[in-house]
Parts: structure tokens; sequence; C-alpha cells
């Protein structure tokens, strides 16, 4: 039996659909994502590239932007255990080019751009409550890595029952044997899996 | 380049190593995740098997031990996203056989048994805290799924900067591919891999 | 100067006012707060008369209502700090008479009947989440004590973005000094206060 | 029967004692709530003097220091419920004379400077896990207000089980009846209150 047969058998899979206001959360697509040399690689660059009509389209909807980006403080006051498994993150400062958002997809004066330390876009940050003030009930997820911080931010997002959308070919990973492995696990069980054509045109019918 | 080449270049897959006090973590081993009719198979069994000799070494050594339960209200009133993603999770209610933990690791007095109701043991828990009070700084993770309540607890144990380690033989899952899938990020990001033999020779030599 | 003139000068006690869509949560409204010999006294007996006409509101209003309670273990294996400070919470356990709601506020089959260990009613549990899931943007508070669990969720609740009011004369504590002085606090910095009256009215007006 | 005795005979007000390894949490002590025509006044500048002293004994002693800032985007992306309870805070932003810690206890390099945009040091931040990645029980906690940030702060360490001890006369209010009504709550539910002479001579006898 398939994988995807077992899951399918014991009911996994089945769809967490939209609901009534989507924000578009923008996960960790820096430069320091975005460059092979650092954190970058494998199909990140494709992925900002179809995230700018994306992009486009939430916010011509009014839907709520937010990007996170990976900051750690310049004398390593707040390092932890995720700087031990990979001790090169500590280049992720304020001030650094490599934890600025892609020039691709900058963000506008408004739209919440979140520093964080920890995979997840909701760990140890007010995400949530950023969300909730706004009565976002959908959370519309791109960005790096698809086995890293999407998959933590993604876990995070259904745990606080935001109904979530990976928009997949807006995510993108270093290798892709672990961005495939990742989508299904969150298609199976935290998310539901959209290309970003559908989730524009389901933008243009829901503006806020 | 491999994968594996690939993150290495790029500075993951260091240790974290292990802290001063471990405590261990058994994960959703509850007989509705050892059937295979319901959310087991795989290499489930043969894990719940292993994980019986750490149990014991834990226990010998003095190092606390939480087993957590997926539990959801009888009455359906704290249903939400997960539950419309896997509709099958509804049968695991507070006194349902499918929830109770499995015969061959049942709890003993004294010994924390832990509701929750999302993938990670922390997530609308207080583990965090229950894991401070008795200022563990290691988390040993056992448990099902890999793929799933493992990776999220082991994610957020990170996130809470307790050195983490998979159990790799004491950790089960119903489908093989994202096993090992997800054994590969948590190794590379989030945690040290060890066999329950080099765990349990560890805590003999580091009794509470 | 007075207080009350300092923190209108400082710009405290403007009001968040009511959104679109309210919950209802009543904290530790259980046996054991209602019983003098134990937690209760005070105005606690007039809080939960009071909050009778609040509750048949909210239902017939359509909104979400959670209850909270204290549960321990019985084993003390989830005891912490807060039962250092007092030691007889230990009292309040799952089947005990203390631990469940008062007959006068009873449950209905689908309310969310929520455990908790610590203060807060968002403290270590799923509350946030299930509030987001119902698109609540608003929280009505009452139960006790004003300046116990009361204050500690309505703090959380503020700072997880929902619109808090605060049921003033259907919150109540064990000694009016900490009542009176909770109330000040909470209505400058965190939280509106209305009267059960004023509540009341507002559901007529918003049915879900 | 007085407050205290009431309390007293329910069983509140016992000690949670000292821990093993204390960290200082400093709230709030910025320039805006040090300045009477912002956010200051009362004894606010009685408890930062006070406050030096500690401060000194905390490093001598080598336990972690962790200073808090209120601080908001410049663009107002990030404002939530308590912007409108407090509209005045949104002054406090990232550069903003207003929301740097005082000259008196300024940061020394390696120390944290946590922001935050919630009551509480612990909310939305990564504290719990600095402070677990740093084997601490046991939180000092000076700074400002008492009524308010301390308050919550205090609450939320408790609610972490950090043995939470508040430093009396290190912690200020711009207004004398809550700050002594918090010291009341505090130290029968969640604290213990120590002059700061006495924690001196804890740190001295215990240096990490």
């Amino acid at each position: 039996m398939s994988d995807a047969a077992i899951y399918s058998k014991q009911g996994f899979g089945a769809r967490s659909g939209f609901g009534q206001r989507a924000a578009l959360l923008v996960v960790d697509f820096v430069n320091g994502f975005n460059d092979p040399d650092m954190f970058g690689g494998g199909n990140i660059p494709q992925a900002i590239a179809n995230a700018q009509g994306l992009l486009a389209a939430a916010r011509e909807a009014g839907a709520p932007v937010c990007f996170t980006r990976v900051v750690y403080a310049d004398d390593g006051s707040d390092a932890g255990v995720f700087r031990l498994k990979a001790p090169t993150l500590g280049a992720l400062t304020e001030s650094s080019h490599a934890s600025q958002v892609v020039p691709e997809l900058a963000p506008l004066a408004g739209e919440y751009v979140l520093r964080k330390t920890q995979p997840s876009a909701f760990f140890g940050t007010d995400l949530a409550g950023w969300l909730a003030f706004r009565r976002v009930d959908t959370v519309l997820v791109v960005g790096a890595t698809t086995s890293g911080c999407v998959r933590a931010s993604v876990v995070d997002s259904m745990s606080y029952n935001f109904r979530t959308v990976v928009v997949a070919d807006c995510v993108g990973d270093r290798a892709l044997g672990p961005h495939e492995a990742n989508l299904f696990d969150m298609g199976q069980k935290y998310a539901d899996l959209h290309e970003s054509a559908d989730v524009i045109a389901w933008l243009r019918t829901h503006e806020a």
C-alpha cells in the first residue's frame, strides 16, 4: 500500500478549506535564504519569483501581510539550541544584509515585519494575536524553507486553529527531497496545498 | 551534491549534545496509534518494544517521565482545524480505549500523563513549565508518529531551548518514507539522533 | 492628584470597545470558589447570581461559551510553583466536587469546559485558538476571583488582542479590597468595564 | 476579618522560596517610565536607584540578566488592543529615547535586551526558553510598573514554574495605591516579596 493510501485509509488528507478572511504569511524570504552560499539554493529562487504575483494579489485584496525575518542579537545574548545545531544562523542580525527581506518582495509601510529566532513564525512572537485582531481565519503561507520554517509555521498556524494553505509553488527549499516530503506531510495533516494561481483566484473573489 | 552535503556545507547538522538533566517524553504511544486499523502500522510496534528498555532506564535514573495522549471532548466542543484535516481523530476521547497509553509502557503514579489536542506536546499545555520546574535541560523523545506529533514536539522542545534527543529506534510511523524524511530533518536542524542503547548508557552515568 | 487623574493624564483608560463577535468566558465559577471554607466568600455568590442572566443572554445570542475549571492530577504529578504558594489548590482534582462548575451555571453540551492549572485561562491551554476558530474578537469575562484568575485571564485576553470586557457585577472576590483594586487596574489598561445589563443589551443586538 | 486573614485561612501566602539558580529580570526601566510627563512618576525613581545595587550584585554573582523594553513598529503595523486602551504607548519605538533602558542601569554586552509589545515579559517573546537554557529556576523581578508590566510578568514567571521573587523596594509605580495592592496580590499568590538587601545577601552565597 502506498504512503498516500495508508493516510487515506486512516482518515487523513481531508480539506480544511478556506474561511472568510485570509492573511499572507511570507516566511524568511530574506537575502540569506536566497543565497546558495548561505542558506539558499534549490527551488527557492523560483518560489520567490512565483510569490510576487501572489503578494500583489493579496495587497489588491486588502489581505493583511506579514513577513518574517530571522534576527539574532549582535552580541549573541539570545543564542540557544537552534544555534548549536546550526551555528551559521548567527550571521542573521538586525542590520545584516542576509536578514533583510528580498528586494523582489519588499514590504510596504504598514505591513508587519516580524523578527523571530526560532523556526516557527508563531513561536515567541505575537503573530497569533496579530492575526486574531484582524479577524483572519485563513493563513496563506509562502516562504523558505519548506522543510524548516515553513513547516514549523504551518504546524503552529493549524494548532492555533487557522485554516492554513501552503502555496505549493511559492515555497522552496535548498534540497528537493525534504521539500517534497514536507509538502506531503503538511498536505495530509496540517494544511491544504494549492497552486498560486488558484489562491490568486480565491483572493480576487474575497476582497477584505 | 547530496541533500546531506548541502546541509553540511550550509552549517547544519551540528550536535546540540546532552545537558545535565534529562526527561523522557513519550509522545502518543496510545492504543489508537498502535492499531493499524486506526492510526498505527509501520514500525510503531517495534518502536514501542524498543522504548520499554529506555523507559526502565529513565525510571532507574530518576529522570522525570511524561506521557502524552491526544484527548478530545466527547461532545466535540474543542474540535478545530486538525479535526477538519483528520476527522477520525475525534475517536480519541478521555475514556476511549484508543486514547490510553499502551500497556507495555503503562505510566506509574507520579509520572505526568498529559492531554493534548494538537500535534506538539508543548502546544496548549504546561509541559515547558513542567520541565523547567524539574531543571530539565535535555528532552529525550520517543513515540509516534515520527512525521507527526514527534516532529512537532521536537521542534517546540528545541524552540524552548531544551537540548533535544530523538531516540531513533524508539520513534515510529505508519509509513516509512515520512519516518525517514523526518529523521533527516530533525537530525539536521532540531535534535540529535541516537540509538536507545546509547541513551541508556548516558542515563546510567547521569542519575538524578 | 488622584490615581485616576494620573492615569488619565498619561493616556490610559481609553475604551477598546466591542468588536463584531463576542464569546463569554466564565472563569473558575466552580464549587470550591463558591465555598467560603475553601476559596470563596466576599461578593462571589452575588457575582454568580448576576452571571445567570448574562449566560442566558449569551446562549440566546449564539455566543460561544467557555467555562474554566482548575484541575490538578490526583497524584500531584503536575504540581508546580502555584501550589507552593497555595498548597490548598491541590484539592481541585478531576472528580472533586470543588472543581465542578457551580450548578447555577451548569454547562450545556457543546460548550467548552476547559481544564487549567495556572491563573490565566489562556496559559497552557488552547483557548486562544478556540476563540480564533470561532472568529471571536471580543471576550466577555465573568468569574472568580477578580484579583486572581479573572485578572490573569484578562491580561492574556488583551495580549492576544481580543477586545476584552470585564462584566463588573459578574466578577467576585473573597476580599473586596483586591476586588476593587483590580477592577481599577483592568479598566485603566486592559479591558472595558461594563455592567451586565449593558452587555446583555449589546448581545441582543449582535446575535451570531 | 482582614484581607490578609482571609487569604491565610484559605491557604494562600506560603513561600515558594529560592531555588538553585536565579536570573534578574529588569522590566521596563526605560526612560519613558522614568518620566512623569510620560508613564513615570510615583516611586519609580527610587526603585531605579535601589535596583542599581541589586544589578551589581547579580552581575558579580554571574546571574543572567534580562532587560525588557516596550517597542512598537514605527509604522504602527503591530498595534493592537493595548494601544486602544493606552494610545500614548505608540511613542515607544525602536529608536525613541523613551524606549531605551535608563542610563543608571545600562545593559552590558551579553545581557539580554528584549523587545515586547504586551505587558508580560514572557508574552510573545522567547524569555521562557532563554531562562530554561540557562537552567534558571528562580526569577528576581524589578521594574515598572508594579501594577502593570511587573505584575503581568510575575504571573507568567510563576505560571512557567519559575520560583519568582519580587524585589519590593526595586519595583515602582506611577501611583501608590495600585503599587501596594499589587504587592499584596503577588505576595499572596504568585511570588515571594523580599527587600533588595536580602536578595543581595542570597546572591552572594549563590554565585553561578
